[in-house]
């Protein structure tokens, strides 16, 4: 069989078996470790049998990814009922009820600490399934395109079932560097210096007596949903472009500026695509994902290096890239997210963040994750390991949405999950404002006056005029900080209501 | 003149002046970087000058130090209407006060990335005034008591005052380890694994020609207010040591745990205090403010190692070390603060945080800086670069404080400074809540029935189940998240006020 070739290790041979009966392995209260990050190098059979199973058996699994899963896995788990836990990330609306409805708990964790976590608790993870494109001959695992928590994952395991995708090329071997973190004390330097260095395997090493089972498959990676730049998101690209090069001039920084981080999503991927038509040069990536943006700016010329977790396309670019991978390879590199995502990396190299925010309030607090400070979006995902610790944090967002009827710009966030203090700049397609050295009052003035929308903006003056009577490092009033989303959950819209429409 | 042998380099004896004509040096509108990191360190004489002058001149001077200073020196600068602008934290009443009328800006920042944004922006400082035990003989300072940013603004510096306070011990000298960062992208690896590790010089390298003026001083650093451990702080210091204790047991940490940090105050000096007469042994401290306890610590041979970026002792404290410095001197190291709170060692080490909340929510929310959302208490310190980067971070308050009227834990908290993602451990007198792991509604439950003091626990269950009704991830009810807060504006208690007296 051709498939077995990508097998290089002979004593596998015995476990392949088929995904329904690698899902057996699965026992009720386990906890999974899976691969797959934002979509990319998920498990695309095993892990949809062990959710059809939830329909019939009482599961109650722990499931802990890399980040989100592609197609209607998420949903499956969910809809099955086969799901106590799931954490660190996830992006399914399905899934998303399910949590908002306290049918399951999620976990939202900083994407670079799940491992740190786990490894502090000694979590006992009892299965893992992790895609491979390949085995090497010593047993030990290629990934496909993602690596995510799947090294971690598979050195605390008990057991783990690797699903082997044909579907993609096998010289995507060769574009990962894994490199376990010792607990501490014993922690070492990670010694990146530059995007492009190299520490550890283009392999999982595993311990082989703990593969139950091997699957093969070849569905592709669910492609990623990417919609063309916006009026909007082209405005909110063009102000970032213009703040860097007015940093450029200043002399703070270079024409290759320093590594860019990019959340995922069509801001995140217009704002670097923006880059492509730029003056900047020699750029690099020290990212989470990578999405079409990055291939278009190696196609440009305008990117020299990038490092992330994962690989995101949509079909297009997928054939694209993969139909020519050499051409790209030596300019990429995937590594486990606790390094894509450390501290350590991050502040070293100088990250530019730039990420997607629901809201923000006047004061520069940043909402990632929460609609009116209660029900679930996706997570807060990487956004705040490259916030707190980069060089620059940025968050964009449209100024309003929704007809008008919310205004992205609030008095106070409903949810804070990046403060005050590790918050740079904030973008919306009305301006950027740099809170840099500034005090929270200094900042309100400038993200009324820059960022929020027309038909907001005098409400929100007025509502800082009025709080800053009574004083305070950050005034507020703290009966109406929050009548903003009060208002949305009300009446559907932030705006103020007439008051016969108010006292229903 | 016996203190001028304190000066090895002779070409700085014709800058010896007063501090009154030092203070000349510093013209309205500049920027000054002083010395100073809990009020150890810091200037006694000329910065105090420079607040008189504030007096008769509109000097509008933007200060940045380590952290708080000494004495009523930042009282002055505010009284005296010096200050345009002041950063990155303060502990001062007067100052305090002059934040919440509005008579000044604060900036409230990460101890440990102030150096970073000062670098990042190019920020012209003026004048740096360092206070120093002595001048080496290429014309650098030994610093005294504290290195806080002192090495990035002599750096940054178009001039510096020195000011050489000969109440410390020349033999001083030998406990710094000044290692300058450089800008990214030439940005190194800090090369420590150890607390003990040195990296840098036992002195702060300027360049000569900047000295404007060298002033001497022998006024001691202002002492630390030592409150002896009392029964709140006590019963929290049980729960973190009997936290401790099990998680060795389970086989997580060894009995000498991981670097340990404490936050300034006397519960954290009551916490560490509590280590001496506990089953750990080999400690170490990985920190940013060395206090009494550390040195009890050493007494009772508990502690190997300490590092620091200050060390803020009492007066009695300060005795005991200072005769016998010999004894002390090879166990201990003072780093600038972009080390001791850098991201990069304090995830390779693995730090143990404990740090003081003001209140948190039932969610796990952090409020470290604002009293009722709104009011400056002192400033975030290096509370976030602990917690965030670290292995363990741990948030101790009281469960209720003045006469019952304030409850800790509350729905919401009225600021956020530490996001739910940076919370591991919270600890009152009551008890302690284990986070790690947990989603929103899980962590609710614990907080109430281990945190929160009997008289207030069943409002916020009640307050929870309400919310919950409604669902989402993290359930509230917006319209009264706040409002334990309004009624302590209000009425001066969280207590639900009885309706005759609500409706006033």
């Amino acid at each position: 069989m051709k498939d077995q070739k990508r097998i290089r290790y002979s004593k596998y041979i015995d476990k392949i078996t088929t995904a329904e009966m690698a899902a057996t392995f699965i026992q009720p209260k386990d906890v999974l470790g899976v691969s797959g990050f934002t979509k990319a190098g998920d498990s695309k059979t095993v892990l949809p049998c062990v959710a059809q199973r939830g329909y019939k058996e009482n599961l109650q699994l722990t499931v802990i990814s890399g980040a989100s899963l592609g197609y209607d896995t998420d949903a499956d788990l969910a809809k099955s009922g086969a799901l106590l836990k799931r954490l660190p990330f996830q992006a399914d609306p399905t899934l998303r009820k399910s949590i908002d409805t306290h049918q399951l708990f999620y976990v939202d964790q900083h994407l670079g600490q799940t491992a740190e976590i786990l490894q502090n608790l000694q979590t006992k993870i009892d299965v893992a399934i992790i895609e491979a494109v390949a085995i090497t001959k010593e047993g030990y695992i290629v990934p496909t395109t993602s690596v995510g928590n799947s090294a971690t994952f598979t050195e605390m395991a008990e057991k783990i079932i690797i699903e082997i995708n044909t579907s993609f090329p096998e010289n995507l071997e060769g574009i990962h560097d894994i490199k376990l973190q010792k607990p501490q004390p014993n922690r070492e330097i990670i010694p990146i210096t530059q995007s492009s260095d190299r520490i550890g395997t283009p392999y999982i090493k595993i311990d082989p007596h703990k593969v139950a089972a091997i699957v093969f498959t070849k569905v592709p990676d669910a492609p990623a949903r990417i919609a063309s730049p916006d009026a909007n998101t082209q405005a909110i690209a063009k102000h970032i472009l213009n703040f860097l090069e007015n940093e450029v001039a200043l002399g703070r920084l270079t024409p290759s500026l320093l590594p860019l981080q990019a959340g995922i999503g069509k801001t995140a991927n217009a704002i670097l695509s923006g880059f492509v038509h730029s003056n900047f040069e020699n750029l690099t990536m020290y990212s989470e994902v990578l999405q079409d943006s990055t291939f278009e700016l190696f196609d440009a010329g305008k990117l020299k290096f990038a490092s992330a977790s994962s690989i995101t396309v949509s079909e297009e670019c997928f054939e694209k890239v993969f139909t020519n991978f050499e051409k790209y390879k030596d300019k990429l590199v995937l590594r486990p997210q606790n390094i894509s995502n450390s501290p350590e990396v991050i502040r070293r190299l100088g990250i530019i963040g730039i990420n997607t925010a629901i809201e923000f309030d006047i004061y520069g607090n940043v909402n990632s994750t929460h609609i009116t400070g209660t029900k679930m979006m996706n997570g807060i995902g990487g956004s705040g390991d490259f916030a707190r610790n980069g060089y620059l944090s940025v968050f964009v967002c449209p100024s309003i949405s929704k007809n008008d009827t919310i205004s992205h710009i609030v008095p106070m966030v409903s949810h804070t999950d990046h403060t005050e203090h590790d918050v740079d700049v904030l973008v919306t397609e009305q301006g950027l404002a740099d809170l840099r050295g500034l005090a929270p009052r200094e900042r309100a003035k400038l993200i009324i006056e820059n960022c929020a929308h027309p038909i907001y903006k005098s409400e929100l003056k007025t509502y800082f005029e009025r709080a800053s009577k009574f004083g305070g490092q950050t005034p507020h009033l703290l009966e109406e900080a929050l009548s903003w989303h009060q208002r949305l959950k009300l009446h559907g819209t932030m705006k103020k209501v007439k008051q016969q429409v108010a006292s229903h």
